[in-house]
């Protein structure tokens, strides 16, 4: 089969490679109709985190069941399934609690299970991880489309946004207007948030976020953003949204939050450089709340809104390749031409 | 009148200095009757913080009320009062919602206000700072001491639990052995803790702790006592309170924190070096919630305890002194000689 594969940085490749092999009782082999370049896959593309060389890539995988371990419950070949970035077993202590991203048999989608930015996956623990399509929703690509963001980004907005402990009626700001960034602005005005003040600095994002319910947008950058959001809110939000995972994004965060207030966040930790200073969450009693997203747990139902049609990120999807655009598809992100870019292998 | 003062590193004087005066109507004047030494108050002495030279010292006060400002409510003279480390004025947002530590109006008890390791204090907001001991109970010497803690430790410590989520059958562990983390421990025991942990290197302090509730001592460092709390909770326990604010004691946090645990943290942040590596809480999603401790807000429920004799925090004070001690108890408790000491000026 033919995959995108990682070899250094700025070195994506889509070549043969071997096909991944159903292995154990427990497992599914899923062909891969539809996949995603992640924020996070830039770290490595941009040489910002290690990785092994070469490595297959990719971890938003959406497509059909081939094959089944004779175990497996849930579904069956011909399903069209989606999956979150991290392999969940469903069985232990932390799946049960909706805390999938700590499962004790936990695996990634890269190495022998084969990068979902390619021809197919293996999925070592099926009936904990894949999520069923109905059937009647299964080759509408327009849902498709709609869907395949729960396999990650969409999921993380929304865990931002229940991390921050965003209601009905509440004020927030969300910080990022990457692809999660956008998603939390969508999982905040879903669960009913009233204002939502979208932080950012590029124009095109924010017009995304303004469509997904933003009510204010705030473009300036660092102590400028925040006295912005101070004026606006007369003192600060009580539920902050940080999608970043940067020490600036951190800094604005505690800068809006209001005293006794809550950031939600779910921006991979990077270029904290020394460390997060905790003092000013200290003095002002700032709850720090979220960390990796347990999409899994949130799947049903953000599926069941997209299929009744209240929920829709794939605005997000600014450009769609195919696999072999898949090198050409990073460097757009890379170069922010692309929100988030749509592949279909 | 006669204060302690501090003249730097080391060096604590009791001297005359002027007495506080009364100024604007909603103030007050007392004349203090017990007091304590804290451990943050070591902080300067031992020179790990800036402090102004001369100042006076001192953040726990209770005493007898002398004079009282045209517009005061709630004390009169005579009435025997406590008060939190943070003077508020009760009519803010923060103060309404019970963050008087975020009082927008708020002072410290230093300075003009005359430190509350003196003869007399000036509160300059009475109504929203000080809180009245019933006058049935308010010459009960033994009644007294047990209450001075509300002024800051016991408060402190109820906040640590109540900021890990600590309810009736809770495992929880508490990282310090001072007073805040004793009276951690009696918090999590009076909210109903099944299992409680407590985590220290002091026999003497532990062997308190116990008296207070725990269940079980851990009294390794570092790595073994992780690994001794994991083997105890197989995993980890759900809730930990974090009582000493240093980076050692931030890493034994996460290191007992169960994934989806809440760590409850009141040692304000010192000694954390280049600041808190936060991607381990961001694998497990650990929350991270508390900071500087809203003593005043607890002040009703924890003296309603003490009154009816279900709570005693009273044994962290393992040394007494009158004014002219006041010296020999900073030597004391720098010295682990005393976990705690009750100044009775």
């Amino acid at each position: 089969m033919r995959a995108a594969t990682y070899h250094g940085p700025g070195d994506i490749r889509v070549e043969s490679v071997s096909e991944p092999e159903l292995d154990g009782d427990r497992g599914a082999i899923v062909r891969v109709t539809h996949t995603a370049i992640c924020g996070s896959d830039l770290w490595f593309y941009r040489g910002e985190t290690d990785r092994d060389v070469p490595s297959r890539v990719g971890h938003e995988p959406m497509g059909v069941v081939e094959e089944v371990g004779d175990s497996v419950v849930s579904v069956e070949p011909g399903d069209r399934v989606l999956a979150p970035f991290f392999i969940s077993c469903g069985r232990c202590e932390f799946c049960r609690k909706g805390l999938h991203t700590s499962c004790v048999n936990q695996a990634s989608w890269s190495g022998d299970n084969g990068g979902a930015q390619g021809e197919y996956v293996r999925c070592p623990e099926a009936d904990g991880t894949l999520v069923r399509v109905p059937d009647r929703h299964a080759d509408d690509e327009d849902t498709l489309r709609s869907l395949l963001p729960l396999t990650d980004v969409m999921g993380t907005g929304h865990h931002a946004a229940v991390s921050a402990g965003v209601d009905a009626g509440s004020t927030c700001a969300v910080i990022g207007d990457g692809a999660v960034g956008l998603c939390g602005v969508l999982a905040a005005q879903r669960l009913g948030a009233e204002r939502i003040i979208a932080m950012g600095h590029h124009d095109d994002r924010l017009e995304i976020a303004e469509e997904f319910g933003a009510t204010d947008l705030v473009s300036e950058r660092g102590d400028e953003a925040i006295e912005r959001v101070q004026e606006l809110t007369n003192g600060g939000v009580n539920h902050v949204l940080e999608c970043v995972g940067a020490t600036s994004s951190m800094e604005t965060a505690i800068g809006v939050a209001r005293p006794g207030g809550t950031v939600g966040y779910v921006g991979v930790p990077h270029g904290l450089g020394d460390g997060l200073d905790l003092s000013p969450f200290f003095r002002a009693n700032v709850t720090l709340n979220g960390g990796v997203a347990p999409v899994r747990a949130y799947a049903e139902e953000l599926m069941a809104d997209v299929l009744q049609g209240t929920l829709d990120p794939s605005p997000i999807f600014t450009k769609e390749v195919d696999l072999d655009g898949v090198p050409e598809g990073y460097e757009a992100m890379d170069n922010r031409k692309a929100v988030k870019v749509l592949v279909k292998p």
